[in-house]
C-alpha cells in the first residue's frame, strides 16, 4: 500500500506537505516532499458519519509520518466554502447533508496542523494548473466528465470560489431554457443531466424500456453502464449510443461556451472517466464545437488532463501555497 | 447642451476627469470633478470612418475644458482589448469592423492625455459598481437588455476582461444546445437571439407573416417594435407577446444561471431599455426563475440599474482609478 516514486512535474510543491483526497468510496493520503510523492495511504471511506471520517483521515495523516509542522490540504466532493473551511453539503459523503460541517477545524483540532480545504474538482483543476496540463496558464477551466460533470476555475493563477462557493460548478449550468432533462440536483436542463454518465444511463434505459433497440443493455449486462460500455457501443455503431453521446457533446459545447463568454479562459482542461474513455475523437469534436459556436474569432484550446489517480491528493497539497 | 448639476453618488470619482461615451448614434462627453458632472457635450456619431470619429472625440474633450493633466476614459461598443487599448470589432461604429483599431493610442496622441478604453457595457457595469446599484458589492454581473443583450462582470471589485476580452459577453452565451434561433453574430442558440429586442421583433414579424394574430404589428405601425410596443402588447394580453417575453425571461434565467455557477456573484444588476420598460414584474419574475433553477440553496439578488443617460460617460471616467 506504500509506494515511493518521483512525480516529475511536482517541482512546485514545497517540501513536507500532506494531501488528502476524500472520495465517496475511498480516501487517499499522500505525503509530498519537494518533487516526490514520498508515500501514500488508501482506505475505503467510512459510511458511519463525520466523526469516523475525521478519525480515519487523522489516522492516515499520522501514518504517512509527516514532519511536526507539515500542513494538510484536503479535497472533498460537494459544495465547499473554502475560506471558511466548511462543507455545505456533500451527497456522497455520509453525515454531510443538511448541516454544514467544519471539516477544516475538526482536522486541525485533532492534528494540531494547519489545514486547507476545498472541493475535489477544484483541487484536481489546481493540480493540472500547478503540475499538469495547464502549467504556466493563467486562466483555466477544468471540466471532468464522469458519473457527473464537475468543474473548477483558475483565474489569474488562483482558484476562484465566489461569494457562495458556487464558482466552477458548471455541471449545473443550464444548457436549455425549455425545461429539459432532470438533473441529479432536481432542477431541469442542467449540463450534468445530458453529459454525466449516470444521466446518460438513465436516458438509455428509459429509451430501451420504451422499445428502442440498443446494444448498451447487453454490453452492460447486470452492471452499470460504465464508460467502457459507451465506448464499445459507439465502436459497434449503436444508434442510440451515438445519439446520446452526440447530445452530451452538444450540451458540453453549450455549457463551455457560456463559461468562455462569462469569464474568458486561455485553456480548457478536459478529464474524467467518460471523457477519457471516449478519447481523442471526443476531445477534438468538443473543441471544434466550441470554436464554431463562439461569437468571436478566438480559438479556445481543449487539452487533456494529465494527472492520474494521485492527482486529488497531490492537488490538495497545492492548496497550501 | 451644457448642463451643470450634482451627481450625488459620484463621490468616489476623483476630480478632473473626462468620460467619453461613444455610441452607435451619439457621443457624450462629460467633465467630472469630485462628485459633480461639471459639464457635458453631446453630438451624433460620425459615420465617415475612424479619423473623423477620433477628431470629433478630441474636439469634444477640448470643449469641456479639462485641466491640462486631466485623463480621459472612453467607453465604446464592441469587442475591446482594454489592456491594449484596442477595439477588435464594433459592428455599430463606422470604420471598425475587420481590423483592430488602437483608439486609446489615437486619442492619446491627439490630446497628449492619459487615456483608458473599455467596452460600453463594462463601463456601465463599473458605473453601477462605483456609483449606482452595486456600491460596496465585490462581485457583480451587469446585464443590459435592450436591442441586444450586453453584460459586464466585476470580480473582487475590478472589471474582468479575460485573456481575449470576452468576459461578460453573456449575450452570446448558449441557452439551448439544440440548434435554436440565429443570433446577431450568426451563430445559433445564443441568449441575445431570444432576449434582445431586435431578435424579438424579428420573431414576432415572422410569426405574424406565418398567420399568427398579434397586436404587436398594429402598435408598432410603421416603426420598430420599441420596448413600449412590447409593454403595451403585454398590457393588452397579447398571446404572442406574452409567449415571446416569457421565452426571453426563460432564456435570461438560463444564461444568468450559467454565469452564477461559473463565477458566482453577489448581485445581478439589471438594466437596458427593454427590461426597464417591462418593469418590476419582469425583474421579480427573472429573480424568481434564477433562484428556482439554481442547484444550491443560495439566493441571488437581481437589482435595477440606477444610473441614467450619463452613466456611460461617468462610468468611463471611473476607468481611470
Amino acid at each position: 500500500m506504500t509506494k515511493k516514486r518521483t512525480t516529475s512535474k511536482a517541482a512546485e510543491v514545497a517540501a513536507g506537505r500532506v494531501g488528502v483526497d476524500i472520495g465517496g468510496t475511498k480516501i487517499l493520503v499522500a505525503l509530498v516532499d519537494g518533487d516526490e510523492v514520498v508515500t501514500t495511504r488508501k482506505r475505503s471511506t467510512p459510511r458511519t458519519g463525520v466523526d469516523d471520517l475525521v478519525a480515519a483521515v487523522v489516522e492516515m495523516i499520522d501514518d504517512v509520518e509527516p514532519a511536526a509542522d507539515a500542513p494538510v490540504g484536503i479535497g472533498i466532493p460537494g459544495l465547499v466554502l473554502a475560506d471558511e473551511g466548511v462543507v455545505r453539503s456533500s451527497p456522497n459523503i455520509d453525515g454531510i447533508d443538511d448541516d454544514p460541517v467544519p471539516i477544516r477545524q475538526l482536522v486541525a483540532d485533532a492534528t494540531g496542523r494547519r489545514v486547507a480545504l476545498d472541493n475535489d474538482v477544484n483541487v484536481a483543476t489546481l493540480a493540472e494548473h500547478r503540475l499538469g496540463a495547464a502549467v504556466g496558464v493563467h486562466n483555466v477551466l477544468g471540466v471532468f466528465v464522469g458519473t457527473g460533470v464537475g468543474g473548477g476555475l483558475v483565474l489569474g493563477g488562483r482558484l476562484r470560489h465566489g461569494p457562495h462557493g458556487l464558482a466552477g460548478e458548471i455541471g449545473h449550468s443550464m444548457v436549455t431554457h425549455r425545461g429539459g432533462e432532470v438533473c441529479s440536483c432536481g432542477r431541469f436542463g442542467h449540463l450534468e443531466a445530458y453529459a454525466g454518465r449516470a444521466a446518460l444511463e438513465r436516458r438509455a434505459r428509459a429509451a430501451h424500456d420504451a422499445g428502442r433497440a440498443t446494444v448498451l443493455i447487453d454490453i452492460a449486462g447486470k452492471g452499470r453502464m460504465k464508460s467502457s460500455v459507451w465506448a464499445k457501443a459507439l465502436a459497434a455503431d449503436d444508434e442510440l449510443a451515438r445519439e446520446l453521446i452526440t447530445e452530451a457533446r452538444d450540451a458540453l459545447v453549450a455549457g463551455l461556451i457560456s463559461v468562455v463568454v462569462t469569464v474568458d479562459v486561455d485553456v480548457i482542461v478536459l478529464g474524467g472517466g467518460l471523457a477519457s474513455r471516449l478519447g481523442e475523437p471526443f476531445r477534438v469534436d468538443l473543441e471544434q464545437g466550441i470554436n464554431d459556436a463562439l461569437f468571436a474569432d478566438t480559438s479556445i484550446e481543449v487539452r487533456w488532463a494529465m494527472l492520474g489517480d494521485d492527482s486529488g491528493a497531490v492537488g490538495a497539497a497545492c492548496l497550501l501555497d
